[in-house]
């Protein structure tokens, strides 16, 4: 019995454990640096008007027990001049696959963008993922080749952020 | 003489103007969908506690003149618990190329990502546009090439949208 809800304050050490077992999936098990506070602080802000909310997350629960999640935020289209949905991750644990949670989270999400006037639903696959590639373009997903994904963090960023001279004028 | 300032609602004519010259330069002139409107409501809506601001732009003046815009929205990455920043418009116009303009835009958005505590500043470049990719790689970005995007837009959001059958359940 599956069960798609938005996700509460009182899911975040869930959507840690799912952050971390995708992290894992994905071959980088020390990547997540994230913690309970900061997905509490970034997706559960007590006042939006003074902090933004940074992402958005729906459980899915089979039976009541927590089996997967999507997470995601608002892109920006200046072509369409629409916002967007960037899914940022989507996991369902391995003893619960084949149930059709992947896809229900997935189609729901879609739901979700077309609901609020959306042009665009967009996420990213590693290319060594065949199964999950092959899924995304049974549900009617593009592969964007042309487009090269460019990236600057860390002491790099910093670097970058301290060649600015110009200063913003606001008046 | 070069001035950053962020952009007002008084700039949108010259933002869909940027968009379009962008989209011509990306080989894809007729792509820009976008009205006037529709980025005044996205970009500078009246109250934010009702209709979040999509987008944030900063335009660059030469003597006073528009020369250059950056557009860019904020992302999550839940590897590090952290928002992040990704540009999704640079664009000097051609008579003011070669004066640091793009640079400069470029810093400034980086130091903005850094003070706000960003983890990361991420774009999207055309893998022809080879004058880009170098720039990019001097100011510090490396290439994402594991991770290929994907997109649903348009009529085959709709039919995914369509296959979801279970509903959001909000208690």
């Amino acid at each position: 019995m599956l069960t798609l809800r938005p996700a509460t304050p009182q899911d975040v050490p869930h959507i840690l454990a799912f952050i971390r077992d995708l992290a894992a999936y994905e071959r980088e098990p020390d990547a997540v640096l994230a913690t309970e506070a900061d997905l509490l602080r970034d997706g559960f802000p007590a006042d939006e008007s003074k902090t933004p909310r940074r992402f958005h997350s729906l459980i899915a629960e089979w039976n009541g027990e927590p089996a997967g999640f999507a997470l995601y935020f608002y892109s920006y289209s200046t072509w369409e001049g629409r916002t967007g949905i960037y899914l940022e991750d989507l996991f369902v644990r391995p003893e619960y696959r084949g149930k059709g949670i992947g896809k229900a989270l997935l189609t729901k999400v879609a739901a979700i963008a077309v609901s609020e006037g959306c042009a665009r639903f967009e996420w990213s696959v590693l290319d060594w993922n065949q199964p999950s590639i092959d899924f995304y373009h049974q549900m009617g997903a593009v592969m964007k080749p042309e487009w090269l994904g460019m990236r600057v963090t860390g002491e790099a960023l910093h670097k970058l952020a301290a060649q600015c001279v110009t200063e913003l004028v606001t008046k």
